[in-house]
């Protein structure tokens, strides 16, 4: 029998008694490894303690490694190495191999690049404009769970299983229904669901890009495409953004330098800039592509996002080849850490692209995705998108009146998003800044936003920045505009 | 005023009526694009119905494309695509570049082959010895909910939020706890979370690996990394397995064969043949990486399924250079839906690795994260360990009496696992029996096994095929082994 105490008038809880206790004899060799422990019941009784004490005691020795327990047995003293061969620490330097090939290499520079993006805020505080996930105030964390538990209920253990991996049918069904109130006429085997957004720009790059083939990309583009892109090892080639989207002329010329991989673009209410490509525009991207046979990769993560003017059909839905594929994510109106996003797209691409996604990790959350689709087909889906809808309208609308307020027209411009979360400052004063100083001096003077280069897949050709919404509320706006204005007044134009 | 009147003595409920009438009114083009609805209110008292009648009605017209309701505003009659541009349904072919550069042809050859690997099952039925995904019978469902729903309120919306791409904290603490319990002394900041361990390999392939470059390989492997490491475009160089794991001689001499980018090996109930390395030899082979430099991955997917024996400590628990990246996984204990696995290695190995899964897919599923870092916590993930022991087991133990007992020892020879869901089994007849004939006869008989050949990277040098008794009880693996002895008998030998 073990010898233990238990001092009642401790300040330390009796459980943590026994363990430090336990642990004590183990180390000084009293109890050898493979000994057992008395029973639960038997050292309680013992001790004078609650049962529940001595588990919880046994629990954490349990999971710090000093004892184990079998199935059906006692529970034991865990069998310890030999000294010499005791799991050694991590050595402080990695092996050599760990940098990986160029690419890989890259990549890492680009990631703590973007992670060290911004400096520390100044001590007053800072106005955050930098942001681009969606306002979690906003998102139905009730109404998720109490789908997932009725799901539970209903499905029984079924839908906490591997499902199937192209997603959850009734997800991609609501999906598709979705894509038809866009004029998208798709079927839910046309779709494919995904972890987010992302993971579907990565599945369809890994599917069609080989080292070395060009990508077309408008200029400015999605910040966290481009290191992806490079890292696969395509070679991008810019297409400047106009105000009305993609400057089509260039984008002959580009497509006639050589086949390209594929074209990327995010025609409505664009990141960084929030410019949307008007219908006119938009057809003769499409014909351009169709007649060129290379695939036109349609990023409408902001689809839903329409505050002001008419609804623009996307791309997609004036697609009678199989030209294109439609990427769409649910992270801006449901939770965004449910990586739930989809592509849709010609059925034959949407096989291609699941055993791209069958061999990368299987499946994905279905859980997660049988409770958003309960959401979407209940309609619940529509009234948080009206809730985001009056948000965000309502913040745009903030933002473009405190601008056209405050800020010297004499040395900024900016774009007029229709909806979205982002529009983009560009510097026009006469006098040239430097963007990073310009950057710095906003944050001096209490407002982040985030630097236009992240945007460029070259050269940088102007000095930008990027202002986002998503995460501020009318107030902060106001004042953050103030604030803008105050330093870009003090910047010599 | 729209036109339309309920008939209370229809078998068609109110909703449906109201549905109904309003497309049709929107067809014919009585109502007309951009027309308003009525409230919900006012038609609900001039149809006598209730109010919520007419708003599922309304939420079911929204839901397939027939209107559009605008946050403070009337529901509309949505706008029509004019004819002719209306939304082209897809064509029956694909465009030319839906194939893909040949990597990806291939890839999708491997998976139509995967997926049709199974013929359909005989009329008698048959008791399924390929699958290989945890019994869901065995998994906590109730308990993962609870989990989830308590994290909810205390955490609130955070939760649901983009949370740590590396990882919730509290999940990789009790990851690294658990770690340690196998012998190998980790930190938080030593484990990255992945969507499994397929997603965990994929990303080390991405980090480490170039088209071109050797990755040595246990011949046979699991099933599904043989495609994916091709998809790489990395040669696969082949070590035979022996009844101690790899051929260490072979893999020494293969090692000198030039730089390798990594080793990959499956230790301990090595799927598929359920086969462990002893710790010598595993002591062995992590020196030999070492000495060369090659980064070891060490796929540890079953690693908590021991039923038999001693427990054998991971390579990892050896590796005091950083040598190792380990590879695990939670879908073998709770449910595999949630896609929950991990990477343990040195720091600057998991810093690499997260800068490939940041661009790859952002961040993983938080709430799945979080909640099941919840049951780690509280001690009852180990107690479903021990259900899940229990149970396997005991079937383990079943299937090696049955085979004992009742499979013509003349014709197959087959591995004694001491842990894991899998054995292989191996045929020894004078004469040779072609692999796809021995397993369709299985088939015919009543019995489904995995064919051999989908675990070998190179040539198939032996008749073999894999049992696995994830999702059979007792009952079924006795009345299988029956009739798979029934089969064997009736093969001339």
């Amino acid at each position: 029998m073990i010898l233990l105490s238990i001092d009642p008038k401790s300040k330390t809880p009796a459980y943590r008694q026994i363990e430090v206790g336990i642990r004590k004899l183990t180390d000084d060799g009293t109890l050898k490894s493979g000994e057992r422990l008395p029973s639960t019941r038997l050292l309680a009784q013992k001790l004078g303690v609650d049962r529940t004490t001595v588990v919880r005691a046994y629990q954490e020795l349990w999971a710090s490694g000093v004892v184990e327990s079998r199935p059906g047995s006692y529970t034991t003293i865990r069998h310890r190495l030999p000294p010499g061969r005791t799991s050694p620490s991590a050595p402080a330097q990695p092996a050599k191999w760990v940098e990986g090939p160029p690419r890989s290499k890259r990549l890492y520079e680009d990631f703590t690049l973007l992670r060290g993006k911004h400096r520390p805020a100044p001590a007053g505080g800072v106005v955050d404009f930098s942001g681009l996930s969606a306002d979690r105030g906003l998102c139905p964390a009730r109404d998720f769970l109490r789908a997932l538990k009725v799901l539970v209920g209903e499905k029984g253990r079924e839908i906490l299983d591997y499902g199937d991996p192209q997603g959850y049918l009734p997800l991609r069904e609501a999906v598709a229904r979705r894509m038809r109130t866009h004029g998208v006429r798709v079927d839910a085997d046309e779709i494919l669901i995904t972890g987010g957004a992302q993971q579907a720009l990565d599945l369809i790059l890994r599917w069609l890009g080989s080292p070395g083939d060009p990508v077309i990309v408008e200029t400015p583009t999605y910040g966290l495409a481009v290191p992806l892109m490079r890292f696969h090892g395509l070679t991008m080639r810019s297409v400047p953004l106009g105000p009305e989207g993609m400057d089509l002329d260039v984008f002959e010329k580009t497509l006639k330098r050589g086949k390209s991989a594929m074209v990327y673009t995010i025609p409505t209410f664009h990141n960084p800039t929030g410019l949307t490509m008007p219908p006119a525009a938009r057809e003769r991207l499409l014909g351009l592509c169709e007649r060129a046979g290379v695939p036109l990769v349609e990023d409408g993560f902001e689809e839903e996002l329409k505050y002001f003017g008419k609804a623009i059909l996307p791309i997609k839905a004036l697609d009678g080849s199989g030209a294109v594929l439609y990427l769409g994510t649910l992270s801006k109106v449901v939770f965004p850490g449910l990586r739930i996003g989809w592509i849709a797209a010609h059925r034959e691409a949407i096989q291609r692209l699941l055993a791209v996604l069958r061999f990368s990790c299987l499946s994905g959350n279905i859980p997660a995705q049988a409770a958003v689709a309960r959401l979407l087909e209940r309609g619940e889906y529509e009234h948080y998108l009206r809730r985001v809808h009056t948000a965000y309208r309502r913040r745009m609308e903030t933002l473009l009146q405190a601008m056209k307020a405050h800020l010297p027209q004499d040395r900024v411009e900016w774009t007029t998003p229709a909806g979205g979360y982002t529009l983009w400052v560009r510097w026009t004063g006469r006098r040239p800044v430097d963007e990073e100083t310009l950057v710095a001096r906003l944050l001096d003077g209490g407002v982040r936003v985030s630097p236009g280069r992240f945007y460029f897949p070259g050269p940088v050709t102007e000095t930008a920045f990027r202002v986002s919404i998503s995460n501020l509320d009318e107030a902060a706006i106001g004042e953050g505009i103030v604030r803008m204005a105050r330093v870009l007044n003090g910047i010599r134009g």
